[in-house]
């Protein structure tokens, strides 16, 4: 098992794929022709939108829940979360039998709460900014005395999202690039040093909303650039790199493409249209880049993380005509 | 190759599914365990909205159209279609390199028009009713010579359609209950009669919308019944039973369960939201039958054809808030 703030391994991400393989489901990899002719490339699409609790969470958070020893499981775990990270902790929890209370920002969306709140999970609320999340993650882990499992400044879930990009790389063989979208960075880390492990000539690149570019202002910088107001309809990727997740994404990613929210919209609709997948607009972020950014792509082996599905349908980035009753 | 007007074997079927092999896809079959617990049973989705063309119509066209000798073939094949199996008998000529026309009625939704136009198809318009389109497509033979491959009262088309439950056996083994849509009894009679010829215990059962219930209404009475008028947001279910599917449909189907437009619609909705699945209202009816009679199906485990995604995004039957630009 990794410390829980030191960057995890390859073997950390193997132990955390056994450790996960009789929770998670291995999910599968599609593509589309009219998709790749689009892109001008392959487009390889993981559909982590249909692992459980409808987003690639779930693997960071049943390797941390399921690595507990005894004693710190009794004492439940405590997490703060947008929503996905919230579901897939209350859901591993569950599976384990053990309490989770999560801090969850009033800005998230109706159908992410409502899945933290029917898998068990305890919810407190707090403002949207990182430091009233931090603020109220802290005061529940005094009064409670849980585990503390960040939804991605922790090696345990670096390791466990890192899983998805190990079994991509097994089911579509000879991919030279991959994309992941970029918020926390828990995802983007894990993906990027499975990526490597595997092959250390993969280039690895995030996408990132245009109103919520902490993660780009970081990387050009190289400082880690926080307490920016993030404004995206991306509500999965309002978070910013964390101070573990920082040093790996410099390290390992070539470049962090930035899209608007229009550019999301357009290539979630495709994804929709194309692939018939119910992805969230976070989750087609990646696509977003490869459209607006072709020339880096063109021609290339190319997978993409569709990080999650769970998109409240009353509540999509268009308007529809209401054909029914 | 059977007769066009006889009923096909198991061995048709088997024969179509060798030659569509190369063109077609082996589509998924996706579970939930949210959806086995709303609905009391085990469900297995057959994703035929992940077929090429985004239906189960390209197995059928693509078995007909393959299956012309070069003199036919070079003939060009004519059809009638509200979308879907115009689509796929566009692409299969296409990739056949030989000419289609599609008669379409004027109510076909755009996003199917577009893609028989894409696909290179000739089309000519004409009204919704029956009537309207077999003359409009007599009238269309007539001057081009080419062959007709109806949408579903063709045994070719016929054959082609049952290799999707051939392939759903295969991956679900154990099933005792398969339901498909019904229109025009293409896709059920394939369905049944593969599905018998693998285990004549299989239950098979249609679903159909009550606006549409032409294929109740024939089966209930022991006669066809024609020219009605449908009226259903089941823009793929408004064709009637044909002579040569309406026996097939007698000989092999338990019953037609009837489900209305707003069942249809919360269906959808829950398999876009638990499945992550963009599916069309014609495909939703089966599970809205599932739920809707839920008694004949307690504990059992269904295979359910869903038949198609070619849903367009801006009309769909519920209001959205247009939360971007």
């Amino acid at each position: 098992m990794p410390h829980a703030d030191r960057a995890p391994t390859l073997s950390d991400i193997h132990a955390a794929a056994a450790r996960i393989a009789p929770l998670a489901h291995v999910t599968p990899v599609l593509r589309s022709r009219s998709l790749d002719a689009i892109a001008g490339c392959e487009l390889h699409f993981k559909c982590e939108h249909l692992q459980r609790i409808g987003a690639f969470k779930f693997r960071g958070a049943a390797n941390a829940v399921f690595s507990l020893d005894e004693a710190a499981a009794a004492r439940g775990v405590v997490t703060q979360s947008s929503g996905n990270h919230g579901a897939a902790i209350a859901l591993a929890c569950r599976l384990r039998g053990i309490p989770a209370t999560v801090v969850v920002p009033r800005s998230a969306p109706a159908i992410k709460l409502a899945a933290i709140r029917d898998f068990g999970a305890r919810i407190v609320p707090c403002d949207t900014s990182q430091a009233a999340r931090d603020a109220a993650t802290a005061e529940v882990l005094r009064e409670s005395g849980g585990e503390l499992i960040h939804p991605f400044n922790d090696a345990r879930v670096i390791a466990g999202q890192g899983t998805a990009t190990l079994e991509l790389l097994a089911q579509a063989p000879g991919l030279d690039t991959v994309l992941a979208p970029v918020s926390g960075g828990g995802l983007l880390s894990g993906t990027a040093i499975a990526a490597h492990a595997h092959d250390a000539g993969i280039r690895v690149f995030a996408a990132e909303p245009e109103g919520a570019a902490d993660a780009h202002a970081s990387f050009v910088s190289g400082a880690r650039v926080t307490g920016r107001h993030a404004e995206t309809i991306c509500d999965g990727l309002r978070a910013e790199l964390g101070t573990l997740t920082f040093p790996i994404v410099r390290e390992h990613v070539e470049d962090i493409l930035l899209v608007s929210d229009d550019e999301v919209v357009a290539a979630m609709r495709l994804v929709w249209e194309r692939l018939k997948q119910a992805i969230e607009p976070s989750a087609a972020v990646t696509l977003a880049a490869v459209l607006r950014h072709r020339g880096r792509f063109a021609g290339r082996r190319v997978g993409l993380i569709l990080s999650g599905g769970n998109v409240d349908l009353d509540a999509l980035p268009w308007r529809t005509g209401g054909t029914a009753a």
